[in-house]
């Protein structure tokens, strides 16, 4: 195809996987899209040996990575850049938001005892969210063949802009708003990610129909700096539609979830196939940030009212964490509380993902989905 | 162009605008387009002056009309389908309604008493939603050349469904749902219109880049019967884009909104003029049910926790209506406070509507843009 991103990143078809699974970055990138590595929760080791792993599989084709370093960081020890002490971190959980939890699992017939190993656990995200954890994660990244490093939140730390620019890797930032993309540009990153309100995960509430065009022509003060389209794309159509409007490409989250090379737990996966583009709630109560999700009773009880108000980012991800892993794990053990309570990151794509494919399927269905858009555009023509 | 709806509507641009002002309605389809009057607040006497006025000046070409008719109507007498008795209606309305509204007037400096009349002159629209007055409305709509009957909240009533066939007008109804959207399908409506969560007025939560693709689809079980896209849409890009994602065509309600034929409020034009996409809300306060406007103070104060629950429609109206057409009022004379309040229903679109234009600049504007758009796919492929 021609356009701008094959020209600069060697990709046949401007298709972006971001997902947290390397068998999906890498099948998407042999099928001729682009796999994005969510690589927020791993270690440095663990990377060097994803990464090694997807070198190995993908004859050279370009891959990319995804980082979240937030502007704002809550227990960050002040100025030093450093990760914070987990001991301190956990006596800062308020018992408010344990006992909710803790009193929705038991509801449900599940163990609501969560071990502070389980939370400390999940702190390694908020290690990679600091300057020292973040320096680290990419030495690893830039000692492999990366063809694209995405910061998730916020305008990405000078360091990361600095290695792209050396190294020759364009960086990649979220927005949810034009003043965001605005902000990210005069910063210097390479491509703006335009996500709607409709995305999966962090999200915020300008919709990508709105939101794409807005952002183009924002970018035409910065070289016309190339835009990729988020948020509810989960078809060859939906990605016509968007660089119709002027974006570069497309970055999808959800479509992945449901294939056969994703490690989506399986319960969710089944729930996912079913839901109705109506089955996904946008709420602060996973993360501490909006995200969207699949809606189960689980997030239902977070939304209502007298629930605990919603802790800072990363606070509340080690209330909802353990939690719902210990939910997902018991779901796919055939718990039928844990099954109804399961949910995950979604977009309201998801009503649109109606059977499970593979990967080199999906990408070829965006393909052949992208040529009848174009087809259907010009017989009006005729 | 050749589409489904130039052939049977007699269209030549598949671009829709719904508007409360007979100048719109007449220059769109004057320019090639498709006006659609929203006629549920006049009486039958002034519909029958404004279509009579339309038809002077569109030499035959095609215009709609689009009437109100809920499923649930709120102080509807009992089984008669007649209108409710405005005194019974009017003591229904809740003091802390009334306070709460008058306290903002009095807060920014504006007359906070509401005379009952000017309640009463706005039960009109309740009129025209029972089945007595939108019979007497539509006696009226079908004595003239009308191309199109639109029904804007749930499955229009069987009598517009049985007149439309019979007078070979087709039928259109707003769904904010795949699930609407089969319903209405299945109740015999013709077109349907697919309007995302980022529309002006009232709205669901789907966003349009999602709502298309999936009611699109779902009309594959009703012989493809058309879908126009709505929400967001104010360039002829996104309207390319929701046509390459299936939709028949686009309906457009905000874009119209800054015309200068249209008869905004110029406090209100002005404030549309420079707002992004992110200063509009979604909110029940305005009629009781969701739609979106532009945000202001007033806005924010009934969203602000402790602001009284919305009522029902059409009460809530009963409370919003004579307020803001105060506020708006005094704001096109000059008050300050006024002009702080001033607001109208908008959608995200807002954002991408920076300059004041004639309809026919804006009907030429997409024409050119969606050719652009045509050319932007088509280079794809070069």
């Amino acid at each position: 195809m021609k356009n701008v991103l094959c020209e600069t990143l060697g990709v046949e078809f401007p298709l972006f996987a971001f997902s947290h699974c390397r068998d999906v970055v890498a099948e998407v990138t042999r099928a001729g899209g682009m796999g994005v590595l969510g690589i927020v929760s791993m270690s440095p080791e663990q990377l060097e040996a994803e990464l090694s792993w997807i070198d190995e599989r993908v004859d050279g084709k370009p891959y990319g990575v995804d980082l979240i370093v937030p502007s704002k960081f809550i227990g960050k020890s002040e100025g030093d850049g450093r990760a914070p002490d987990p001991a301190q971190v956990l006596a800062g959980l308020p018992e408010e938001h344990r006992a909710f939890a803790a009193e929705l699992l038991k509801a449900s017939g599940l163990d609501p005892d969560i071990p502070d190993a389980d939370r400390i656990a999940r702190m390694r995200s908020g290690a990679n969210m600091t300057a020292e954890g973040a320096h680290a994660m990419m030495d690893v990244a830039f000692s492999h063949p990366i063809k694209l490093i995405a910061n998730a939140l916020g305008v990405p730390p000078k360091e990361m802009l600095d290695r792209g620019k050396a190294e020759g890797v364009p960086v990649a930032a979220l927005v949810g708003t034009k003043e965001h993309a605005i902000r990210q540009a005069s910063a210097g990153v390479d491509v703006i990610v335009a996500a709607g309100g409709e995305a999966g995960g962090h999200c915020g509430s300008i919709s990508t129909m709105v939101l794409v065009p807005e952002v183009v022509e924002a970018m035409k003060d910065f070289g016309n700096r190339p835009v990729l389209a988020a948020g509810g794309i989960v078809t060859g159509r939906q990605m016509a539609a968007s660089m119709a409007m002027g974006a570069a490409g497309a970055w999808c989250g959800s479509v992945w979830l449901t294939t056969a090379e994703a490690e989506t737990n399986a319960a969710v996966k089944a729930k996912m196939l079913t839901a109705s583009s109506s089955d996904t709630v946008r709420s602060r109560a996973r993360t501490g940030k909006h995200s969207r999700q699949l809606r189960s009773p689980w997030t239902d009880a977070w939304e209502r009212e007298g629930a605990p108000d919603p802790l800072g980012m990363p606070l509340q991800s080690l209330i909802s964490e353990p939690a719902l892993a210990r939910i997902n794990k018991m779901a796919d053990a055939g718990h039928e509380g844990a099954q109804a309570l399961a949910t995950y990151w979604v977009g309201q794509g998801v009503g649109l993902m109606n059977e499970a494919m593979t990967c080199r399927q999906v990408v070829e269905g965006f393909m052949e989905d992208f040529a009848g858009a174009h087809e259907t555009l010009a017989a009006c023509f005729d």
